[in-house]
């Protein structure tokens, strides 16, 4: 009964100002499909059924059978599903591998021969056959390195930069670990290190380490790259700071091969009167090989395919196209979001908005659309998110694989969720369906859906 | 560079605007406050520490060895990290036992015999030594069972009620749920049945039988009552379609003892001006047996102690006194809180406001506080709360244990995290250490601590 008398009072105060506020009315019937999405999407919980199919084809390391297993389900998925212009769009992606055992044994006196939790970084190269044994230099940032002069050469670089806990935004205490990670190996290699281990980018203190993309320098000699939990990395650092010459053994059979096709995943509603106007909404399908890739990114593929069905669902008439793109190779660095927006098919295209869902599938908190300058068109869809239980629209969002939209002038924008359980779980063993709630994975799926559907009826 | 710009263009305005909003000096001041809480308690995530140390006692069930265990272990942590007027608070509380091994066998023709995952309510009888075996009679409302007639005569009730999952906020739809459980016993034993059998309040669909209390009536027979788990709820159901005549041997070991004596725990931070003014910030030391009563609520007591940590850490000295209450047997009706309430300490003492804590550790997006009437006085520090991450102030809070102190005038408040996952380990067995992340349940002691000291130097 309240719940009903208060929807009444809100349409009575709607119409009395029908005249004074134009939009009132649209948006209120806005806000009404958004509540349906919302109750649809969370007794279906149909993002967590899709996440759960592309998580069934394995880890899906670009390049990887695994990879092209999920391009293949996904396509048939959509196929299924019914939706419009289901299509593969080839992409030509390298292809790394991790290998056989990967290992790394720490040996001090008195501490005798312990093993490190270890995995090697995307695109390392492998230590020859006998491994690469060393003592080790450890240091906490790049200038500690240079500081350091000429005790790094001939030794194994321990890059030890602890995750910044202060940071309230865990993408904020990111950057710093993932240019340690990224860079690690070249600054190593020019102090004349032999090799790279670097602490994992990761929240939490546990024995798991996290892998991610790592860079060489084409005038550097590439050193093999590895990183190490956050346990290894106290035990190593512990243990050097009572053993100075205390060595590590290191070994690692990744590889880089020529490179191979692959694609990324397409699929449509159409628009009704501008089909060929699009409002994308993308996650990536490619995922590292540790875990299951679940939040990193089966959450948002599967989230903007959930969006298209519940937006079929309540048999809604987009006047403009809604496309979902599941992108291949996010993690190696972004061919396949370059590819989709050089393809030729996007000659008769016009993408007015694209949003990316790569933070993981937790509670949505907001949604980021837009620059300051195109921003204050959409101001007056934060009602419509705060009606499906997200707390603001602000400027904000794209990422890798919609960046390259930008440059034909699409708003870019992405969905922003609870950050704190992320760097836990990605890049690592945990990043698993289990790590999932769907639940909260379905409310991003309906907020990205009620977003899409306004945008493709109103334009941007 | 950015951060600073921002950060002096925020009290340049602040200056500029200070003879027309008089409170805005005071607001920046406590919103600095805020963010040194919130940055000392990222780094620390003493909540988490906290709460290991109440895990440890184990299970903490009403009147059980291990409630006693986490008085002790609380009281003397409470010492040790030096806060003032440290003690025990007696309570007088019922003891339950869950007793040797319980079980429900369901069978069918052709299915056999297969078990069913259950366990005993909270204050539920046992069964007889030989068990209850008896056909079964499913009903989703009490409205079904009266429709029903004599039909549940002799048989087992099976109350299977589905949880909404349409409902946004989970705690809404857990009423229903929690109804069917309290009252199942009752309306079966009503009907002439001879056992309850309930679906678990669970938003997930798993294994798990989720217990909590559940009540008799004077005027009724007393019957055994257990919870089963949503999948045995759904095989229950499912067999019963294909044999109406299936039956279930429930056997349950669980009773009730005499009533023994256990505590409250209490720790202040003794207010400098006003000391007899108190601000209490509480959670349940008790709690189910089945997991450990991480979220169900340890969080809590962990987010209360905490909080008195954050504020003395930064050497604050409120002017009132902020408390931490760690009321004994929330879970058996909240005999713990009544005692806090009547107890003769009170009559020294006026508790300006009260917080609880007993919605799980998750990401904390707001804070009720007060109602229509005193809310307007709270608006104002909102910002505060913003500063710390969170999304909202708003009228409402209370709960089980602070609940009767609104008799005295206290203004009653709780925290209000995400609600997504609760459900999933809420009374289970999945309710541990490992389902809490320690930043998301740091944050919520430090938006407690920063309004309880706002709250101690102003007043309400």
């Amino acid at each position: 009964m309240i719940k009903k008398a208060a929807a009444s009072l809100g349409l009575g105060v709607c119409l009395l100002l029908a005249a004074a506020l134009p939009a009132c009315r649209s948006r209120s019937s806005y806000e009404d499909v958004a509540r349906r999405l919302l109750v649809r999407g969370l007794v279906d919980r149909g993002a967590f059924t899709v996440l759960e199919k592309i998580l069934a084809a394995g880890p899906r390391l670009t390049g990887s059978p695994q990879a092209e297993a999920a391009v293949a389900a996904t396509f048939e998925l959509l196929q299924t599903m019914g939706f419009d212009n289901v299509h593969l769009e080839p992409v030509q992606v390298g292809r790394w591998i991790r290998g056989g055992p990967e290992e790394a044994r720490l040996t001090s006196s008195p501490g005798g021969t312990i093993p490190l939790d270890i995995c090697a970084l995307g695109g390392s190269i492998g230590t020859p056959a006998g491994g690469v044994t060393a003592e080790v230099l450890e240091v906490r940032s790049f200038e500690d390195l240079r500081r350091a002069g000429d005790k790094a050469k001939g030794k194994i670089v321990f890059f030890n930069r602890h995750w910044d806990q202060s940071i309230p935004e865990t993408f904020a205490a990111y950057g710093p670990m993932a240019r340690q990670r990224d860079q690690g190996a070249v600054e190593a290699a020019r102090a004349g290190g032999l090799a790279a281990l670097v602490r994992s980018a990761s929240t939490s203190l546990d024995d798991f380490p996290h892998t991610g993309v790592m860079g060489y320098d084409p005038g550097t000699v590439p050193v093999p790259a590895a990183a190490l939990s956050p346990k290894s990395a106290d035990r190593l650092s512990d243990i050097l700071t009572h053993d100075p010459t205390a060595r590590v053994d290191l070994r690692m059979d990744c590889r880089t091969e020529a490179p191979v096709l692959s694609s990324n995943v397409v699929a449509d509603i159409s628009g009704t009167e501008k089909p060929q106007e699009i409002i994308l909404l993308g996650g990536h399908l490619d995922s590292w090989d540790l875990g299951a890739g679940a939040h990193d990114d089966g959450a948002g593929c599967s989230q903007a395919v959930e969006a298209l069905r519940l937006i079929r669902s309540l048999d809604l008439r987009p006047k403009r196209t809604v496309r979902a793109v599941l992108f291949m190779d996010e993690e190696f660095g972004g061919t396949g979001g370059r590819a989709y927006a050089r393809s030729g098919r996007r000659a008769s295209e016009k993408h007015l908005a694209a949003f990316e869902s790569d933070r993981g599938g937790f509670l949505p908190l907001g949604i980021g659309l837009g620059d300051s300058a195109s921003f204050p068109r959409f101001k007056k869809w934060e009602p419509l998110l705060r009606s499906v239980g997200l707390f603001w629209l602000r400027p904000g969002g794209g990422g890798v694989d919609i960046g390259p939209l930008a440059q034909s002038g699409t708003i870019l924008g992405g969905l922003v969720p609870d950050s704190q359980r992320y760097f836990d779980v990605h890049h690592g063993a945990l990043d698993v369906a289990g790590a999932v709630n769907p639940r909260e994975l379905e409310l991003g799926a309906v907020a990205l859906a009620a977003l899409a559907y306004v945008l493709a009826q109103e334009g941007v």
